[in-house]
């Protein structure tokens, strides 16, 4: 296989963009990645994007959207796989490149949410019809078992959910393509309204419209484009029970074990080698589940983390600089390319004042469902 | 790039299947594609379908999917190219394969249409929703004014049309998983029903239900699996502009030319030597724009091809020896890695009384929407 360089990054302010359709999104997103790293031409796109037919009316988006670039030719296939169709793909566009079958290939993910579908509904879809959602359940609800298991199982509180929004809010505040710039308290997260409980309105991210872009190389042939690549040193996939009542432990993603497990492996680290990493806080139970599930916590409580100031910025391992899906929002089909052009700015020690120092080794990780698939990419500084 | 090879296929019948789930055809294809290799596990899966978040309210079918085989844990993404899809997943399982990153991959495509949605409804989101379908104008309408720029600019007839549906309903009666497996005449097609002037109800493929699945590997493991494996010698995608009034001439399908001219190229073929083909005949119109753009007809009217036999099973280069999606039937998401199966069959020697005699080179070519995108397959012996 090749190896495999991000050069360009673009993306959208994330949030309720009432004024940008679905293509004007990706095309904003998509020229600044070209512009990004001088690129005038793309050997392919793959585009992240959970459920643009029930949202917007459209599904056969790839042709529409490398057109809106002025780029009719090129081939462009949407990839789904619910919230983690952004992270799968970055996956496709990186196999594509690695395969030596293409130079040039763009990695995006978009989604226009806030356009009058029932949201809730749609979302639900990425669930187990005829097992879960038939019988009523909701997103919300199904990670409400998954943090009362791991309240049972591990003593979470949900003072400890409310520090991991509270941190993510405090990143996001300083990302400036963040959807909630501001901070939180721990008070403000426990006297919002109940969602589902134990969750609350702020442990839940928020509905936005929002499109990423990242560009792929050869790492041959980066330095025509950047003169701070990006090395993809490890991508790693996994699946598991649709449904939460199929899964021997609702409190442990096996999908998200089993890609960090394969990732790292690929990229021949350690976990604790990795310096910087977004993951998938669809809600805050889901950081407290993944970071434990992908060794980032270095064996302490995960659940710990983010009140302990070790997953927070300054802290030893910082997780969700960009302020996370809580913050920075969860378009669902452009998280995952969002994730990488977090560790991307990262790595290229281009994150501001999210910045951390000597950032070497990044990870990003990236879930569809209630954990159903898991996508897990290690990058380091090409 | 590795060599890679087709070396295990199945799939349901198609038709109404009111009694199969989603799952269940997806799983019928899967464990006989499985089976036909002899092997038992999987590196990953890619799996076709355009609209299952429509028609049968689920997205995230992947994980879903290989659940379903007692596979939970490998990797399962969808791809969607709206009736691409399946021709898509091919191409990304190909390049899986090609890469070096997994061994087994499958490949596979699935749609669930009659199960009460609003088929030519969902159908129309592979249109360009703010340019075409918001006036009120479905895929039967697209097709009639392709048909009618053929019309006018070819001089092609209703009765050459016909031809197309009556030879592929002559190939349809011979296999044994076609929707319909009877014979009709001209005069039948001519006097169905009026669908939208010039197309008649027998110049339109069926709404259906079905599954297909195949299993690639590196062509150096081949042998381990079967002793005549397939080899896929190009892969080649293209778009065009989405809406029909944005393209120079709605007669000629740009995507089709483009990406069946970059499969030739790096099979290093000339459409010549093509022994047979499955094309795009959603509607009689498309085969022989289809088989036009791809140089099948030897430089003769296309529109005459299916007529003078030419195209015929016993004529210079027999196309949808199947049936094509007219008599075979045309579940969108599936039709693509349909077409691979029966080009499989075909160069093993075992299409029974549809079997083209010596066929060491076969061709697929799958179309989404009117045209916007398009995928060509080259194939031959392993």
């Amino acid at each position: 296989m090749r190896d495999v360089a991000m050069v360009g990054a673009g993306m959208t302010h994330f949030g309720e963009l009432w004024k940008l359709s679905l293509r004007e999104l990706f095309a904003e997103a998509a020229l600044a990645a070209l512009e990004s790293a001088g690129a005038d031409h793309l050997d392919g796109l793959w585009v992240g994007n959970m459920s643009a037919g029930q949202f917007v009316g459209q599904e056969h988006i790839g042709p529409m959207l490398v057109e809106q670039l002025g780029m009719s030719g090129v081939p462009a296939t949407r990839v789904e796989s619910a919230c983690a169709s952004g992270g799968m793909a970055l996956r496709a566009a990186w196999l594509e490149v690695a395969s030596g079958q293409s130079e040039i290939v763009m990695a995006a993910g978009v989604e226009k949410m806030n356009d009058g579908a029932d949201v809730t509904a749609v979302l639900a879809t990425a669930a187990d019809q005829e097992a879960e959602v038939y019988h009523g359940i909701t997103f919300p609800g199904l990670y409400a078992m998954i943090a009362r298991a791991h309240m049972a199982a591990h003593g979470t509180t949900v003072e400890d959910m409310a520090w991991v929004a509270v941190k993510n809010h405090r990143h996001g505040a300083l990302n400036p393509h963040a959807q909630f710039r501001r901070e939180i308290t721990v008070e403000d997260v426990l006297g919002s309204s109940l969602v589902a409980e134990p969750l609350r309105l702020l442990n839940c991210s928020p509905v936005s419209d929002g499109a990423a872009a990242v560009l792929l190389v050869p790492l041959s042939r980066a330095h025509e484009f950047t003169d701070r690549p990006v090395r993809i040193l490890g991508s790693g996939a996994a699946t598991a029970a649709m449904a939460l009542a199929d899964r021997a432990d609702p409190a442990t993603l096996d999908a998200v074990v089993t890609s960090a497990t394969r990732a790292y492996r690929m990229a021949g680290i350690q976990p604790a080698q990795i310096d910087v990493a977004e993951v998938h806080d669809c809600f805050s139970i889901a950081e407290i589940c993944c970071t434990g599930a992908m060794g980032l916590t270095d064996g302490c409580n995960p659940a710990q983390a983010a009140r302990s100031g070790f997953t927070a910025l300054g802290g030893r391992r910082p997780v969700n600089t960009s302020g996370g899906l809580k913050a920075k929002g969860h378009p669902v089909g452009a998280t995952g390319v969002a994730q990488a052009i977090e560790i991307f700015a990262q790595l290229r020690g281009e994150a501001g004042d999210r910045q951390v120092p000597d950032a070497h080794i990044g990870a990003t990780q990236n879930m569809g469902g209630s954990g159903a698939s898991s996508v897990v990419h290690v990058f380091t500084r090409g």
